[in-house]
């Protein structure tokens, strides 16, 4: 594994991301292959730099291991780690390799854009658009974690946790468009609350436009769950979440922004009601304080 | 902490590096204050820049924070880092956090460079140089693990351990005369070695000049070790060996390079022998084959 790189960068600025994935807090071994570890983590980190319209270009990788993984399974991580980099135009170009008791995959990437998109520039009558699903890489590991063979209803929640996709191609289209972005990692609600918070404004979420993904709602009766707060409170499915004034191509109307602080839910009645803070559990078994911020 | 930064980059060509520090293998809490890891998990990535003659330029750090772990303790390794920064011109402009059961600092930094210093340029006939110390760190973490309360004699080897610092002056005036360059922070015969196999050559070490640093004499008599085992095998301190034709301004001479393969020590009787490959266990109750790379 190298140290270190020499590189030339593309055009335009850098774009600048570092992720960890941590054993226990963002996979177990027992619900995502070594190439799954690797392919996610290394999406994780690209759908940062997606959020912010710009090109994955190149990336490094910090991985920690413990003695009980052998060289067949890091080769298998990594092999996912090259998949997930190829899937979206870049390359892993190094790395580091450190002994330590828990398993870790830490990936720094490089995008370069023009002009990158921030958090903090949704406004008031702006109109919120999704890319990609929410709720449905939750639903995956919730039909993992249950054991037993799931349904064939719920592949498609369990392929979108093992194998999430950043939105490259998506982020450069809204790039021009958006005033404010962000990936989903950690919940729509949560999420979208920072955009609110970085432009000080609410983010009102429509939920019948939530509603209208078919996948997710047999996901969720399939699972005896709530669409809706999946929706709101699932994690890591990498979706885009972007605040502008007119429609973009990829993108779904989930919302608009309006003047004052937190996010809210108008329910198919009509009414809105403010949606307290709160933040994704990667395992259900983890403490809610413990994983609300990863 | 924020999750992706937008840069323009130096003037050059970029550099970047990325290395983790994990507790238990690279630091403990009661050997090291907040503020000391953070230092040392930064300057041991700027080590890697400084070693290919680059210019630190800035730095982003992935943490995984057990929940012992405070925010004041946060504060003072993150004040730590920042610091460890400021000492050689660089700055930390953002990172990630995440939950996790042991506490870990990756930190990645760029660098730019005109023409960056690798490792596999040596050449039969060219001397090896070094720049600042070697062994005088696990000479401070051996006195640091024996507990009690060290002699003053020791106190310049604890804070070698403690407070290391990346050597991008002597990096920088290196680069226009080096055929190849590494920092040493697993120990100097294994990390000259990498210099050896990348170059296809063999490093040999002149054990009198090992043994001119006085300092590291007088802790290894305090310590009651062999002041070439620690020169040879501590870990680090971030020297810089180079090998290369000329002398360079802040190196002296240590040894040379031959035909061959590996590393090798004459001694001072004048007779030579092959060193044995051995890596630097971060402490000394950790397996050798678990530490034998970080």
């Amino acid at each position: 594994v190298l140290d270190a790189a020499a590189a030339s960068p593309g055009r335009g600025r850098l774009v600048w991301t570092i992720d960890e994935q941590v054993e226990g807090t963002h996979f177990r071994r027992d619900l995502a292959s070594w190439s799954d570890v690797g392919w996610r983590s290394f999406m994780a980190a690209a759908s940062d730099v997606a959020a912010m319209g710009a090109v994955p270009w190149a990336a490094l990788s910090a991985l920690v291991v413990p003695d009980d993984v052998d060289d067949a399974a890091l080769e298998a991580l990594a092999a996912g780690q090259r998949a997930a980099a190829e899937a979206i135009g870049a390359a892993v170009v190094g790395g580091n390799l450190a002994r330590g008791p828990v398993l870790s995959v830490a990936t720094t990437l490089l995008g370069t854009c023009e002009d990158p998109v921030l958090r903090s520039g949704a406004r008031p009558g702006d109109t919120v658009w999704l890319a990609g699903r929410v709720g449905l890489a939750a639903a995956g590991l919730r039909a993992l974690e249950a054991g037993g063979s799931p349904s064939s209803t719920l592949s498609a929640a369990i392929e979108a946790w093992r194998r999430p996709r950043a939105l490259v191609d998506e982020g450069r289209a809204m790039r021009p468009l958006a005033h404010a972005a962000i990936d989903v990692s950690d919940g729509l609600a949560g999420d979208a609350g920072h955009i609110g918070e970085a432009s000080g404004v609410q983010i009102v979420f429509d939920a019948a436009a939530l509603l209208e993904d078919d996948v997710l709602g047999a996901a969720a009766r399939a699972l005896g769950a709530d669409a809706i707060d999946l929706a709101l409170d699932g994690g890591e499915d990498y979706a885009l979440v972007v605040a502008g004034p007119v429609a973009i191509a990829g993108f779904r109307r989930i919302g608009h922004v309006t003047e004052g602080r937190g996010v809210a839910l108008r329910d198919v009645s009509g009414s809105t009601r403010p949606l307290a803070s709160r933040g994704y559990d990667h395992f259900t078994s983890r403490k809610p304080t413990a994983a609300s911020r990863s």
